[in-house]
């Protein structure tokens, strides 16, 4: 069995306990670096009342937490699905330099989750998404992007 | 000025206090329920090590606690920048109605943000794009769909 295998079954693993468990959607994931788990998670959005904790968010969330850096460079993440587009962007913030996944969108939009619908939404331009955006004082909110413009003490990420 | 003016001129100060206090990017969020605010957030990424916490996100997460639940449905996001596909998809996991924004995407990427560069991304096949992604066990991590489909306590989200 190769590492990486041993790492997704990890995942898988927390995935299925999450089901039956009933924490939780069937997802898990787990943060690797230099070939040690440094965080784990699985999505928690009922259990925990957060609609954002998928198990990527999760196990980022955890990651950072125990590494006491907000910068996962050089960190894998396996996880037991492929990530929906808020878990792939969370992962490219997060500067995860490799993904393996399980599943794919297609297998989770056989089970009812929308990932897969997703990735069709945000290659559309704004105005065709499926949730109304409507652009307002665009030109008062650069204030604040001149201020970190001209911040002479910002942390950059 | 009009309530809307109201909720996002609030995102806009959360966002240049963010800066000028050295917390945080400059991006502020406020999620308003029947005219009133449930929640609120700015970019916490460096202060709170959590590469996770955009404006939008952690606005929704003060949502979620304020009001006990994981379902937005019926809320009203302000944001003082255009979500990042994170946050465009935080949005509709958390079922928000409408979104205000006030700087585009495309003005986050002259301070240089990466926000128009992911949207790019993620409308190309998950092969070319910059994390590389690699399937592993996808026939054992469909153990955990069929859990889920089978699972007759389960709560949707």
């Amino acid at each position: 069995m190769s590492v990486h295998e041993e790492f997704m079954r990890r995942a898988i693993a927390l995935a299925t306990e999450n089901v039956r468990s009933n924490a939780g959607g069937p997802f898990g994931a787990v943060i690797v670096k230099d070939e040690k788990v440094v965080g784990e998670g699985a999505n928690t959005v009922t259990a925990t009342n957060d609609s954002t904790a998928h198990a990527e968010v999760t196990a980022i969330r955890d990651a950072c937490r125990n590494l006491n850096t907000f910068d996962l460079s050089g960190c894998v993440l396996y996880t037991s699905c492929e990530p929906c587009p808020m878990c792939w962007a969370a992962s490219y913030w997060a500067h995860i330099g490799t993904i393996y996944y399980g599943n794919r969108a297609e297998d989770a939009a056989r089970i009812n989750f929308a990932d897969a619908f997703l990735y069709e939404q945000l290659a559309l331009p704004r105005e065709k998404r499926v949730i109304p955006e409507r652009e307002l004082l665009r030109t008062e909110a650069w204030e604040s992007f001149q201020a970190w413009q001209e911040s002479t003490t910002k942390m950059e990420y």
